[in-house]
């Protein structure tokens, strides 16, 4: 199943399910073009993995760090699917960063690898865009990370099941290849990473964990079109605008 | 004024204004112990500036930053004034770190200097506990500062006239003076960080930022009473327990 957030024609926001080229609410279906595709959850904090592809983490010149590193992307970093996301002005590098994003499903703490599944309540595609800029001078990144719209989200979230374990995940720009992998590559497992989070952390039903991203990252011009496309959930597909 | 946030005796969650010893909500007014105090806002999320101070920089070995250094924590951080918060097991160093605690007014982005303290609700007390044992170790201080119960935070919001401009800030542990200094010691003031926070993300109603915190932050032990006292802002209190 496929689970979607939309704007209805009315403008109400609605809980449904994707299936093919319908959108359905109770006994309602729309079509596409009726309604606004909306991020499948609007979570209260989202938690972030980096490095965990080993071939990113060469590509950024960096080992595969000895620990599982995290970041941390704030609310107002969600951006809608099939939108146009507005950037930061005067920036040199604005880079994709295609990711598998886990939701949970309930509030949790403590949770060990053998239970982490269960937090789980399925999957979606995410776009960690990155400001390179300043991602590069900071202790933590803020400006590099957090700054809005840099977290476009879904557009559905599938059930576990519906995405395999050797998942291939390919970014694509205005149509080519940019970034290609597997999610078997994960150097932290999503057991491993929910385990460690949440020694720390209490996660919220609709919290988000993004897993990390694999080689291939790049900068981004104004009118780019990114796809992020991971096997078993719907593509991902935003549009950059970056201001004069 | 002093604006809370309560627990009422039927187990409702009020907003009220704090009069002296009472709790006013409507026409009602309830005795501290009748009531539970919460942290005073509910923000999507917390902005954090860290080595604002420079003798507090100067103490743990860094320079003043050249530009405004920022880090985050995430909602599950907060605490409620007057509680005991449950901090981590088996850490070396829990620190305390008292600090002013701005409440943003109204959803913003782009805020001028000159416009900055337009956006500003009023302010509270912070005291942002800190776990050094994996702060020193991660590039993003997730596991060192977005901890559970890692921000206590209130008890109330005061309005921007009642702390004078050079108010003073002062933490105990069990009644002893531990840091000391004073709001106009800022390096970064608060229009500054308020302009350089909005150039990237958009402040939401209710969103806190902390200003940094003088010298003399030192570990916590199991049962220590932690007072942040700001000019003008009745005192944050706490009891810290750090579990076997």
């Amino acid at each position: 199943m496929q689970y979607v957030r939309f704007r209805d024609p009315a403008g109400s926001i609605r809980n449904g399910t994707l299936e093919g080229d319908l959108v359905k609410f109770s006994n309602v279906s729309y079509r596409m073009e009726e309604i606004d595709l909306l991020a499948p959850v609007e979570p209260s904090k989202i938690i972030c993995v980096g490095k965990n592809y080993a071939d990113h983490a060469a590509e950024m010149d960096s080992e595969v760090p000895d620990s599982l590193m995290l970041f941390i992307k704030t609310p107002n970093t969600i951006a809608d699917p099939n939108t146009t996301v507005t950037m930061l002005r005067g920036k040199e590098r604005i880079d994709h960063e295609g990711e598998l994003a886990i939701i949970i499903g309930q509030q949790c703490r403590f949770v060990s690898e053998e239970n982490a599944m269960e937090v789980v309540a399925g999957y979606t595609a995410a776009n960690d865009l990155s400001n390179r800029d300043d991602q590069f001078q900071e202790q933590n990144w803020v400006r590099g990370k957090a700054f809005d719209s840099s977290l476009p989200l879904g557009p559905a979230m599938v059930d576990k099941e519906d995405v395999p374990e050797n998942a291939s995940i390919v970014v694509r720009v205005n149509g080519e290849v940019r970034q290609e992998g597997s999610i078997d590559q994960l150097i932290y497992s999503i057991p491993v990473i929910i385990a460690e989070i949440t020694e720390y952390i209490t996660l919220e039903q609709g919290d988000v964990i993004i897993t990390g991203t694999p080689a291939g990252v790049g900068p981004l011009e104004d009118g780019d079109v990114v796809e992020v496309d991971i096997e078993g959930i719907p593509t991902l597909k935003n549009t950059i605008r970056i201001p004069e």
